[in-house]
């Protein structure tokens, strides 16, 4: 086929494209899942107000940077943070290899199936799990065994996929507010290794846009090649005060809009709302006890109590679960 | 006028502005400050094989990343890396602040003029430098200090602006790059938050994609509003071993390509050629006295040794700026 021929047959394809584009662009409602209300009101207002040239609010396309908690803003962390569930998946697979846990706290515990006995030794219990699911293995292989358990776990209340217990409505929000022209990232207490594997297929959202905790990594030579191996030693906590500078450190902008849905998310909306110019700050409410979980002022998972408090008086963006979400998952989408 | 009519014109904007971009993808050489050689054919020939859909080495768009490093890569190194030279700058300025620095080390000497004798003091010294002209200020506060600094300061022996000791071949590059599908990073020695106010214009690099060292940040509440502080003390340093470290830690990918010019980027040419499938490295090697400098082996700035005899090695592609370069920055395009 002659270049030239070859030439306008791709330029046609790429103006038909565009068209597509272009058509869908004056599409239907992009937050179907959301029900009329104010809280759909506000953000789409925002986004109408910071993405139309002539707007005072106006915000330049580099500078629209949406940032998302992970745990119960994107997706459920009831009856416990699925890190953990991963973790506590990964200590019965180890432990085979490890006859010492038999009498040793929290894994004796653990291994007895008595969760909540494992967990009683608190944070050091925690921290002892973690560290020993999520250390001694290199970055490579911690990425397959994420990437195998993801594809095969699931949640042991609704026995679905953990990437099915994602929120339809926030998957909406994420979707409009890049065609939109704004940078969707995470900005999760969660590990930074652990939510990389399935953000991109899941929200569409690619490892350097994930922003989270983690460990100290060592360089190493197995072989002849170079690995990176991870080490038993706490690199960054992305929690409270930690989300700000998370945020300063991996994106290096302040966030346009942040969304959230405990206390560990306050400073990072506070850090929002403080820059100058029309900012949004949302905090997603579990209130449906039916559909999904109803938590806040005293939940030991995702508490919401002083955010609430905050986000009341300064008029950010409350999202009631059962009120202003048409669905919960996307099999309910209607 | 009525909405039909609008969304009309829209589209036919839209086609018109896509045609135009799918003519110029056959639009002349993308890399014209390349002379034709072994390098630009090496350069080319990745990119066709890597993004053709039908070539065996096809790499998805969604692990397309390339990762420069910034001083002796994409701008000048020499007499002195630039951030050293702006440190220098604000030691003079902070100075009226400091009486008691006319007797003390390295400033002392610094303010006499003797910046070789401020630097006798080796790492240590250099530490004091850096840690009192990039800490103790607010993220904003820094972020303005290097806007200023960048959009007056002149280079020592060329009296051009910083950002105008760019290579063109390198811009050129990021741009074929991108135009491509890769996602263009900043792997760099450098601050990253000395890097991130002017990289995006630039170089075209936003703020998020820039990976660099880093000094350790604490969230701070003044006058009601939270600041983000720099503190003086260290929290990562992105070279050598650090390298594929901050490429994991920022991009949580491997990347496909790497481009590097001394021992300092070693490590992460090895780290992206380790990786499977289609990998490509380039050095850029400073052999050009009349143009630009020519130092390698036993320079004390940008020192090349080991990474070029592994280049050789290896089968890196080795840049010769003198013969490889039609142009060395951007107003001597020809």
């Amino acid at each position: 086929m002659p270049a030239k021929t070859l030439r306008s047959i791709f330029i046609a394809a790429t103006s038909l494209a565009c068209l597509v584009a272009a058509a869908s662009a004056f599409a239907a409602d992009p937050l179907p899942s959301w029900n009329d209300g104010a809280s759909k009101k506000a953000i789409m207002t925002f986004v109408a107000k910071t993405t139309e040239r002539n707007s005072p609010d106006f915000v330049a396309p580099d500078n629209r940077i949406a940032t998302f908690d992970n745990d119960g803003t994107l997706w459920a962390e009831q009856p416990m943070y699925s890190q953990l569930l991963f973790a506590l998946d990964r200590v019965k697979v180890l432990a085979p290899k490890h006859p010492e846990w038999k009498d040793k706290e929290p894994f004796a515990s653990l291994l007895k199936g008595d969760v909540k006995g494992a967990l009683a030794g608190g944070e050091p219990a925690i921290g002892a799990i973690v560290m020993t699911t999520h250390a001694g293995m290199t970055t490579d292989e911690f990425d397959k065994i994420v990437t195998d358990w993801i594809a095969t776990a699931r949640h042991p209340v609704t026995k679905r996929p953990y990437t099915e217990m994602v929120y339809q409505p926030m998957l909406e929000l994420l979707s409009y507010l890049r065609a939109n022209g704004f940078k969707t990232f995470i900005v999760s207490g969660g590990g930074i290794d652990f939510m990389r594997p399935w953000a991109a297929k899941t929200y569409g959202i690619p490892p350097d846009q994930v922003v989270g905790s983690s460990g100290k990594l060592k360089l190493d030579v197995v072989d002849g090649k170079p690995v990176l191996v991870k080490l038993p030693e706490v690199n960054f906590i992305d929690d409270k005060a930690g989300k700000p500078i998370g945020i300063q450190q991996h994106i290096g902008q302040r966030p346009t809009a942040a969304f959230g849905n405990s206390d560990g998310d306050q400073q990072m909306l506070e850090w929002t709302t403080a820059g100058s110019g029309a900012r949004f700050a949302l905090i997603v409410h579990h209130d449906d006890a039916k559909r999904e979980w109803a938590y806040d002022r005293t939940s030991h998972i995702g508490m919401l109590d002083k955010a609430w408090d905050e986000a009341v008086a300064k008029g950010w963006t409350v999202v009631s679960m059962k009120d202003d979400w048409r669905a919960i998952y996307p099999q309910e989408r209607k």
